[in-house]
């Protein structure tokens, strides 16, 4: 990251300089997000307008800080293709906006347009990736910074500034409904892909952002994915070396590649709410870990504070001390004015949070020009290629009898199942309104690459329906193929016909309720919905070859299947490329490169579920259930076989002072592709401390490489092991390299070489 | 509590000039607790003889601290009747261990000498109780001191002194194989009862502990009920403001009654071990909270700190350093000797721990006299209807359709269900071997008060077994009775057949798994086991009416249960004594007067399921279950009618500093029994902070009164609510009573008053 002294002195004299002029309502102004997006024009017969409601917010602030999602579509919104901004209107309504503030306010200070980008634009035809928790799978940062900077050039062009991307939420208990948001269940995967949002959305400017780049607000700050029973922005009630372990690391990744902003968790960490935790906020946050960007609200989470303090205007002024800069919808921060005239919070704090918001104006050089040019050309063809890409390597091989790759003799292929065809049930929430021919299913991903063989299509059932009519043709389609692609899973899918505000949460066209994923959609039991399974053992008994594609936002529970199905593929919500990347798999196009980021359960029952669990000398299963996953974090097969020998470590023992002082642990292994088939594999070094201050885990991922390796070849892969990777949080409140022994582990879950080395 | 300033100052300086004549190894000597009480006698045809392992450990450090359950029966020791020491030569061995000492070391210091007393002494012959869980159902901490003083006097007799019982563990996941050593979900009511276990056996004399009395041993601190999906002994990744309200309460009221030892946990809180953790034991137990009694460890659980510390010499160093005061069976604290001498911990650290030892022994007065009289007389009558009385109380009436009190002129009654008349499964772990005429099943108790009915008994089938024998012989025996007495639940009882170290924890003498409760018998599934249900649905099909009888050591998941079932009682592990209590109140002759302890939970996908959940907008239910249990915290039914009006409180609005200066709201009720039965009932008063630096939880018990009311009667029931109630460890990290409205509700979950009250 290149860092421009000279700019960052000019932006800072400039914000100084402007902050001077402006009166406590314009600053309380600059610091608000309270209007929908879609409140603020009209589509007519002759074009979009500015509506009363805009114009009349704006005058009584005299500017507007921030307005959230313009472009945002969906049930809660109510916009789709009749009445929302497609892309080709995007860039002219929001240039309006800004011409508007910059013609009606006194200072014209341009506006900041903040954007959902959960797993591509929350707009009208925008590209919609894999999820989070199948970027997980693909454990390739380099691919996703590529994606992220296609994203970015995409949502930018529109005219937004501001995209909100779920990074940092961990996911330690996946009845939660936004597990799909989390990248993984390990803090150091988690870390290294929300470097890689960072970088390729903001790029690695820290001062001023590129015009084809955008300021990623990262998601959630803190230890949301620690909610008790996995229940939507519940407590989470972990002491601090469980949060600084598990949830800091990717903010703390984020601040190091120069991340500019963050939102605010809704959920409490002991006690706290993250919204009033000056501990978080401002001594972790911004003292300990140098975050000097600006930390947003989550929707009315600073409503939530009311609770505590028993009035708007003290609410106000705990948020504002605690160090949140920017509201989101809360009838909070509107009340910053009156906190600061009854002397509740000082207007130097007030001031602190206008200066980071102007800050991030000037970094996105919108004083100098706030508007973008309409029509762009860009290269679509490329993003979507890449898109593409990721949605292949997000696809995890779980099982495998040797039904996989498909013969290319089939004559009659079947796709049964609840996801085979439902183009919304592979987008995961948070998805916009979509045009049908966007969206490749996976049955339209087989018909089109099944030259030769018939491709016939079942439902079977719904996801969580109970109606029993389609599983007999499904049966009897199966029984008459040569294969059956059998697509399973979960469903983020709200209800495209709700109307505003009921967010399409509960029941769906047909009445039934066919969501189980999503945010506010926890569930308690993680086997899959409805009649699912029930379809699944009637197609198996049909005797014909059966391979199970799993299209979910969290992992299942599928003891049954495992035993049972002879393969089994696991693609998350694969993005609107998803139905091309799994037929590629299937086909054998494409070799299956997904490990798992998330342990997959044998039962809700069983628990919390993950890789690294606390070391001790306690009995790790149950008595009438294996503590052990169905399968492992890491895990992932391959149509190729590949191999480890040769590992080396250059000095085995450093003293831990020369470590504190930059010296590394220096590790190489060889990997070979011993099979016939090309393709990535995925090394993964696992460290575990032997001794110290404090209880270490069985296991912690310090390193991974994505390689590809062609049939036959052999690489070196190297590692390196740093004061960063091997310092503990110690017994004494402080981060430590601590002496003493530890073993290093590198390979896969199943296959790997061991060694020990010492801190001395 | 009496203090008595000449007895304390003459013991100080007793310990003081004594420990001026001790060498290192007399000192280390004094904190060791290594051997296992079974290996320091054998049973002889001419009578009880010491071994020569017990003459050279004595030998080895010039003396014997402590000694750990000479008396202990079990299969793990392999003690029954044949080899053991009876109760008839108990107080002669305990003498001869006692003189041995004496005559044989440089100083004869005595010993102490400690047991088990989860519920009831580990002990042949001795008198078994309800375990704590059962205790907790009773919310009658009056008649739980009488039981206690009972069991300690019996225990005394035999020559013990410290009294190892669990108190300390609340209970906040069901999966977890000790629930039944925990009183509770909730602090409170666990404090109350850990204050009556202190002042029981330990009598209201801080400093001379009366010839009848002994020293409580309270296990677990801290946090244990918090271990990782609900494991024994599993790390609590808890923070410090969760580990104050939930987990400190009881230990907190076990020191104001004049509490003299503990046991640290197994557990880590956030990453320490207890027994490393010198905040938790120095800070806040001996400076924070004033406690100066003695810190045992838990077996075994010094030997784990060497994977931290990769030395016995350090681990020792470690543990005394963060407060452990007395070993359990490991090889660290013989290591004190070389730690000393290496420097790892200075002398006068474990002069400290030699002062607490010997503090112990002094204010047992055992300098003065070691040795108990042989055969004493004591009221063993008056100890057993106490015993009863808990039992009775114990029992929760969940459900009744009316089937409830069994009618007189039942000709025939089918006692049916493994439980039924299995001895050991409704006596808890840690239980002796049993005569068997000493323990009245639920088969026993219904065949002696049945006295016209003719009383028949089918077993059905196992607690985890598969075996379907006996389900058609039960459903036989149920068509032709007039009602069901369906008798479930799970068990503790290990075999007692196991060889020693094999503990009986797997299987049984069939050969099959039949136990799903105890130490190191965590389950994930809370259903019951095996084919009980199965059983249980059959006998209903039959048409007799049915009452469902469960004995357990946990809230097991019983949701067909509470639907189909015309009644339901919950009796926990109920001791002895508990099948004529059960009896009783099914006939009638007992009014059942528990209340739940715990929450039961629908279902283990939902946990943690408890009612004191934290506030905060955040939905509660899942999207495929209720977030609530099945039978709420305090719930439990009566064969009469309590009902509540008349909710007074004296100030409804008191000032912050004036509350903090002593000042308490004053709140009655009446409570009247309209129905026709006399009987106790519960009345429960919760508070509900409404604002603060906070979140709250939904609801806290602050008080509980159990009154007995005659048919018809009312009385008027007082409250307080004082700082101590009030108080929060606010955001500061510090106890505040917190200005703020709040709520408060009387009466029980089904029923109840609230008002608002107000901190000025």
């Amino acid at each position: 990251m290149v860092h421009s002294n000279q700019a960052h002195e000019t932006i800072n004299s400039r914000v100084e300089a402007l902050l001077a002029k402006m009166t406590l309502k314009e600053k309380v102004g600059q610091v608000n997000q309270k209007l929908y997006g879609w409140e603020v024009y009209e589509k007519t017969d002759t074009g979009y307008v500015l509506t009363e409601k805009f114009k009349e917010h704006v005058q009584r602030w005299d500017g507007l800080g921030v307005l959230y999602g313009l472009f945002r579509s969906d049930p809660w919104s109510a916009i789709h293709f009749d009445n929302g901004i497609t892309v080709e209107a995007s860039a002219e309504v929001a240039n309006m906006i800004q011409q508007y503030v910059k013609e009606n306010t006194r200072l014209g200070i341009p506006v900041l347009l903040s954007e959902e980008c959960s797993h591509g634009h929350q707009g009208l035809d925008s590209m919609i990736t894999p999820v989070n928790l199948g970027i997980g799978a693909t454990w390739n940062p380099e691919l996703h910074e590529k994606l992220m900077a296609a994203v970015a050039e995409e949502v930018r062009a529109k005219g937004a500034h501001l995209a909100l991307v779920s990074t940092l939420d961990i996911l330690r208990d996946s009845r939660w409904g936004r597990s799909e948001e989390c990248f993984s269940e390990d803090p150091f995967l988690a870390a290294q892909l929300t470097e890689a949002v960072v970088k390729g959305m903001q790029g690695k400017q820290a001062d001023l952002i590129p015009a084809d780049k955008m300021i990623a607000v990262l998601k959630h700050f803190a230890a949301q994915g620690n909610g008790a029973g996995g229940k939507n922005a519940a407590p989470a009630s972990i002491g601090e070396r469980e949060l600084r372990e598990i949830h800091l690391p990717p903010m703390k990744a984020a601040i190091q590649s120069g991340a500019l902003a963050c939102m605010a968790a809704y959920n409490e960490i002991d006690g706290i709410p993250c919204h009033a935790n000056g501990q978080l906020l401002q001594q972790i946050l911004r003292e300990e870990l140098g975050f000097n960007g600006a930390v947003m609200a989550d929707g009315c989470a600073l409503d939530n504070l009311v609770a505590l303090t028993e009035s708007r205007e003290k609410a106000a002024a705990l948020a504002l001390e605690s160090g949140v800069d920017i509201s989101l919808w809360d009838d909070v921060y509107p009340a910053l004015e009156a906190a600061v005239e009854l002397g509740l919070v000082s207007e130097e704090k007030l001031n602190d949070a206008v200066r980071r918001v102007l800050t991030l104006k000037y970094k996105m050089e919108l004083f100098d020009n706030p508007f973008v040019e309409e029509n762009p050309q860009r290269n679509k063809e490329q993003a979507e290629k890449i898109n593409l890409e990721s949605a292949r390597q997000s696809i995890v091989l779980l099982k495998n009898d040797g039904i996989l790759p498909l013969k290319k003799e089939l004559k009659r292929i079947a796709v049964i199942g609840p996801n085979a065809d439902a183009m919304y049930n592979q987008l995961g929430d948070y998805t916009p309104f979509q045009r049908e021919s966007r969206v490749l299913t996976v049955l339209r991903g087989i018909d089109s690459l099944a030259k030769e063989a018939e491709v016939l299509y079942e439902q079977g059932c719904g996801i969580r329906s109970d109606n029993e009519e389609g599983l007999e043709k499904a049966v009897r389609l199966a029984s008459s193929s040569d294969v059956a692609v059998v697509v399973l899973g979960g469903s983020s899918a709200r209800d495209f016909n709700a109307q505003f505000d009921q967010n399409g949460a509960v029941i769906n066209t047909t009445g039934e309720e066919e969501m189980d994923c999503g945010e506010n959609v926890d569930i308690a039991d993680l086997e899959l919905g409805g009649l699912q399974l029930k379809l699944l053992q009637k197609v198996i008994e049909t005797g014909t070859p059966v391979v199970v594609v799993l299209i979910s936002g969290r992992p299942h529970a599928i003891p049954w299947i495992a035993e049972h199905a002879p393969a089994i593929v696991s693609a998350w919500y694969p993005g609107q490329m998803g139905g091309q990347a799994i037929a590629e798999i299937l086909f054998g196009e494409v070799n299956p490169s997904g490990r798992l980021p998330v342990s997959i359960p044998r039962s809700a029952m069983q628990l919390p579920v993950f890789y690294n669990y606390k070391d001790g000398g306690y009995r790790k299963d149950y008595y009438d259930m294996s503590g052990e996953p169905l399968y492992p974090f890491g895990f992932g097969l391959s149509y190729t076989e590949f191999v480890y020998d040769n590992l080396q470590i250059k000095r085995e023992s450093i003293a831990a002072e020369t470590l504190a002082d930059g010296e590394k642990f220096c590790i190489s292994v060889n990997a070979t592709n011993a099979g016939d088939n090309d393709g990535y594999d995925v090394l993964q070094l696992y460290i575990k401390g032997k001794a110290g201050s404090i209880i270490r885990r069985v296991k912690e991922l310090k390193g991974f490489k994505k390689v590809w390796l062609a049939a036959g070849e052999t690489k070196e892969v190297h590692f390196e092991l740093g004061a960063e990777e091997l310092q503990v949080y110690s017994s004494h409140n402080t981060y430590k390299v601590e002496q003493g022994d530890f073993e290093i582990e590198v390979g896969n879950p199943v296959s790997s070489l061991s060694a020990a080395l010492n801190i001395g």
